[in-house]
């Protein structure tokens, strides 16, 4: 067999932070595709959420076509303010149109709090949907130290596989 | 071929951190599955070794099943205290009868000391042995900046890679 | 079909960051395999790139062959001050001489500059050369959050896939 004829998936990595918003400018929070009443929410011009955010960078990685900047900077204002599934939705449609299909994205967001363990299922339904393909979420602390130690804002990185589609053999 | 008959793996993503043990509160550094005499160790309830936590965050974080602290938690006090090798030895113990062979977990430690590089391949074996899969373990330092530079303590990020188990055919 | 018989990539991972060098000992900025006129430089003993370092490291992670330092330390002196494309390049080498191909690697690096759109595809061009092997790069911001935010430095963190070389089959 051919290395060229084996299909050979993609990685893909992507990072994404956001400070919270000043005490005097409180905004809800958006985290892994779920709204979380009663939380402290994050600065954005999008929703500011970085789960979501991670998880598109890290499909346009494995693909190789750019970033978020790339794809929702201010030349497509009809992002501005976007939800993060929706640019996940959008991220997912773009790497598909370029021929890929999407085996999984894994994203691990770092911060004191919420408690996620209760709502991680249904926020890895709700991104799973928006990206049409398995995305699990996974949290921790970094131990009171950095910026997430210090409570001054949410970090998150994703890893993302990717593969370029068969083509079917003609029948 | 169709791509539902294809072997797709999956890739995961996990981070641990772990502060260094106050100085009035001495305690063993152990960190890749290794004892470090003379080394100030780090803070945890169980041995602190990020770079053991970091390995079954990503397993788990392939397999879509959840993460540290959905299985060892509080409810489950029998890991209270546990080697970063049990904890690690477990997850690949929970992913496989999850259905899932482990393709190979890579972690790399981020610290200003101690010098990794003698014990690399011994770190690298009890890690492996304690997953059953290939264990690769790498250091680097972050250049005298943030907490790892200022020698608060040791972050450790890892990779891993898991595919279904495949199904034998019926002979 | 037994597992051993398939090919099963690895993963890998890399991070790396460099301090912007002092204000009394300015130097270029190489980022990404590409000089960035008029951008205060990092400091380094080679030439402080952290994106081809980043991306050298994930593929030593990926094919368990160490890291920078066990591969570049200064007990081989011809590597000091190398172009970090040298280290990639070089990184490739010796992975391939272990029986590896490359499937691709990813990076993203943190930073608040220089704006690395536009420059996106020269630059992975230049280090997809390297390495003879895809290589994407993205970038992106810790929204003024921790040292990347402060700008004291620039940090990146890669993933890489490897395979074992297919052996052919004797004809």
């Amino acid at each position: 067999m051919e290395p060229a004829e084996m299909i050979i998936p993609r990685t893909g990595i992507g990072l994404d932070v956001h400070a919270y918003a000043p005490e005097d400018q409180p905004c809800p929070l958006w985290l892994g595709g779920l709204l979380w009443p009663g939380e402290r929410g994050l600065a954005g011009h999008s929703d500011g959420d970085p789960v979501a955010h991670a998880a598109a960078d890290a499909l346009f990685s494995a693909a190789g076509l750019g970033d978020l900047g790339t794809h929702f900077g201010t030349d497509r204002p009809e992002f501005a303010g976007a939800a993060g599934t929706t640019l996940l939705a959008e991220a997912a449609r773009i790497v598909r149109a370029a021929g890929f299909e999407i085996g999984n994205i894994a994203v691990q967001f770092v911060a004191n709090r919420p408690k996620f363990g209760p709502r991680r299922e249904e926020s890895q339904q709700v991104l799973s949907d928006a990206a049409d393909a398995p995305v699990s979420v996974t949290a921790t602390t970094s131990d009171h130290l950095g910026f997430t130690g210090r409570g001054e804002g949410i970090s998150a990185v994703a890893t993302a596989l990717v593969y370029p589609r068969p083509h079917l053999p003609i029948s």
